[in-house]
């Protein structure tokens, strides 16, 4: 075999590898995505060990030093290749998600999944019982363990880090530290002058309406945004989410409240934002670990674009809002479109994250970011977690919890997986929506126009070309910069809220 | 390690491994139910993938060398256990399992899979464009292949042994050849009496049905049979069937049709009867081989006796009928319950199998069996099976196909898969049916009471009991023997046909 001929058998061997791993995956999705969706109660315990079974064959498979003998060998035939070739992209992802794999340990993983479940039972009894103490020496032990995981890839500036890097890859402690910061200092008093005007009336969200008619709006909406239906399907779940089962199969899944139109709404159309990020990536990159979504800081970035920048902005309502009056008339005749865009962008001072509007949400985030950072750096101690939670609550959001259940004990997040590098994507995602947006509209100033008309086509199009089709090719911060002429930066999304806000309480 | 240490060592590794395989059976069984219900049509392709990559997987486990070398281990010391004994089975089965498996060579299998892909998908345009020309290559190399596979096997009888013996294990060629022609001899003349009488009128049934009534109602009826829905679900599907998800998750598919009741309702009762089958089976046995149905016969007795001894019976109807007629009064209130059920047990001489009546079913059954066995044995010529196809039916149905697609084409069976060991359940299952169900009423004579009042724990009971408790433990000629005092015969189903057809006849 000639050295080219080699290197080309040794790539195909490396694709059809990781095809199959993609394809376990794909499995493991699917047997998640009917768990949380159609499996009947009795079906858990099989279901549990099918789960189990699958990801560890697909584990197995991710660190078979068979994989790590091709990739060592291929590596450096694709140094010289342009910074835009697939391969290398290929081979540079492949090799970082092996290396991940392999540092960590199986008997690390089984005793962290172990040690997982059991938190995770016990902090439904704590948040039920609005007792912290029960639940406290199980999260001693994930800080102990998130800390272990982070020793597997020594090196770092701050523990952190490498949790961070686990979904946001690039991203370190310290930067986040920093841009948070920023950010927080502008929107403390941007809140401050917004509640101090009078609150919105959002009580038009807040009567009966049809769960049926919620469903046929929201499919309306994700249709015309662009999910495409042939390659997804949305049904309900408890927990929204989307999950991607193969290249031809994004699912979204949605819950309807009967008596809050904003929960169904904004939540579908959240979900079909991760949805369009991932039916936007390059075909050609399917099968491989290339063709899906970058980091989960780009993936918000997407379910907040289209959620928040479109879904509740008010050219988007004058094209939808008349429909939705038709769908609900005896709701909604008697309240004017400035109305409901003025309920559907309510601001207040809130305890529960997932239930905070667009200018608090952050705060929120930022609060949990700090704490985390706090507790794996050892500067915080778990029993002093729920007072420091109450206490940065009252300093940032001026109202403290007065429960823990309401405070400290109100996310999974903590309970279920690990401290670290939990939180931050959902206020990255944020920031980088904004970025990315009034990039699109520098490009396209049309897109205004055309949201007012109920097309999105420019908008998609732009994002797909973009932000989408590169796919995991391209790492987070890198994609910024390409798309945006500029690194990563909080003023456009701070000046987007100063903006809106201040429009709508006069500011 | 003691001798009985190092058995029980190996008894534990054995289970473990086997409920691995079962584990990713469940799995694909996952993946093959997304795809027949919710799996959207880009998602084909990943899923195939999936399907075929796990499928491998299953079978690399079921064929390794390490499983064949427990278990060689296991078998010398299970040979003095009582027929009874659990463990005995297990490894029994396991073996007959991992000998069955490993006799196949993995190329033969996928020549085998890559071949019936293409005739199935030729199969299709061939029945659409009713020219059997065009799939006579392929059905010519699918006997070739099938008696390649029997020749794994040797030893056999009839060629056609071994390929029965997969989905009907301990009968041959000879004793269904002996029993089926019994039955025709039978059949032949009573369907000649039955059909010189004035045809019935099935009209009432031929009405349009909305189908969220149908659905409503076939739920009731399924649910008091027993089919229980915390283990399992109901969904449409284009081609109905039962599938086993794991030992908590067995579900089931329908298919309604607006404008003819009889195919929705005796399609859910048959399918929940196979679902009936596969929960009642010991909960011990979950994870093994052990637990689930035996031979595909044998589950067919269920599916058909609760769909046609129990579902088109008399006294089930004095319960149902009523309440049927309440959902749909337009269309029932002027149809009395005896020319409902007279409707429902129609007898005609049609061309369809699947739209055969009870009574002619079996012949459209033993025509398909005899041409299959000619075919292997070389008695016939593909070529020549469409004529003698015709003639079958000429001679047996007394009507004669006028198109191959009404003929030889409709069937996809031997288009998809082998030819051999693919129609003989469908009839054993019927004669199974009688002889079962016979048993459970000299044990339990108010059964029949008790079905006129919508009651059906007694028989329901007593068929866990005795044939659904031992899953695979006992084989299904012993299965009969045991439960029913005798060897399998057809007397009891013929009786029951002579007895039901000659009252609503009037023989």
């Amino acid at each position: 075999m000639t050295q080219t001929s080699a290197t080309n058998d040794r790539m195909n061997r490396l694709k059809d590898r990781l095809r199959e791993i993609g394809d376990l995956q794909g499995a493991v999705a699917v047997l998640g995505w009917d768990q949380a969706t159609y499996m009947p109660s009795a079906g858990a315990a099989g279901r549990g060990r099918q789960l189990a079974l699958i990801s560890r064959i697909e584990h197995e498979r991710a660190t078979d030093p068979e994989l790590g003998k091709l990739l060592e060998d291929l590596l450096p035939t694709v140094l010289d290749l342009p910074p835009e070739s697939m391969e290398k992209a290929l081979v540079e992802v492949a090799w970082r998600d092996y290396i991940r794999a392999v540092r960590v340990p199986a008997e690390f993983v089984s005793r962290l999944e172990e040690h997982a479940a059991n938190s995770f039972e016990t902090w439904k009894r704590a948040r039920q019982e609005n007792n912290f103490g029960l639940i406290r020496p199980y999260l001693e032990r994930t800080v102990e363990l998130s800390r272990e995981l982070a020793d597997f890839f020594p090196g770092y500036a701050s523990v952190a880090d490498p949790l961070i890097d686990y979904t946001d890859e690039g991203f370190t402690a310290a930067y986040l530290r920093e841009l948070f910061s920023q950010l927080t200092c502008k929107l403390v008093p941007l809140v401050d002058a917004v509640c101090r005007k009078p609150e919105m009336d959002d009580s038009c969200l807040r009567q009966e309406f049809a769960l049926d008619r919620q469903r046929e709006f929201g499919e309306a909406v994700i249709r015309d945004l662009g999910y495409d239906f042939e390659r997804g399907r949305q049904d309900l779940a408890p927990h929204p989410f989307m999950t991607r089962l193969s290249g031809g199969d994004m699912r979204i899944t949605t819950r309807y409240n009967p008596s809050f139109l904003a929960k169904g709404l904004f939540g579908t159309i959240h979900e079909a934002g991760h949805a369009l990020y991932e039916q936007g990536v390059d075909l050609a990159l399917d099968g491989s670990p290339l063709g899906t979504g970058t980091t989960h800081g780009v993936h918000e970035s997407q379910s907040r674009l289209w959620e928040n920048l479109v879904g509740r902005s008010r050219p988007f309502w004058i094209h939808y809002y008349p429909r939705l009056q038709r769908l609900f008339p005896e709701q909604l005749t008697a309240v004017s479109l400035e109305e409901f865009y003025r309920a559907i962008n309510k601001v207040s001072r809130s305890l529960i994250r997932t239930e905070a509007d667009e200018l608090t949400y952050n705060l929120h985030v930022v609060i949990r970011f700090d704490l985390e950072l706090d507790l794996l750096e050892g500067k915080l101690e778990v029993a002093d977690l729920p007072e420091r939670w109450n206490e940065l609550y009252e300093e940032r959001l001026g109202i403290r919890p007065s429960t823990d259940s309401d405070g400290v004990l109100q996310d999974m997040h903590w309970y279920q997986s690990l401290v670290g590098g939990q939180f931050q994507s959902y206020t990255l995602g944020n920031i980088m929506s904004a970025q990315f947006f009034q990039a699109a509209l520098a490009s396209h100033p049309e897109i205004t126009e055309e949201m007012a008309q109920g097309r999105f086509d420019t908008l998609r199009n732009w994002l797909v070309s973009n932000v989408y089709r590169p796919g995991r090719s391209i790492p987070a911060l890198k994609l910024v910069e390409r798309v945006t002429g500029k690194p990563l930066e909080m003023q456009p999304y701070m000046r987007m809220l100063e903006q809106k806000y201040g429009e709508l309480y006069g500011l």
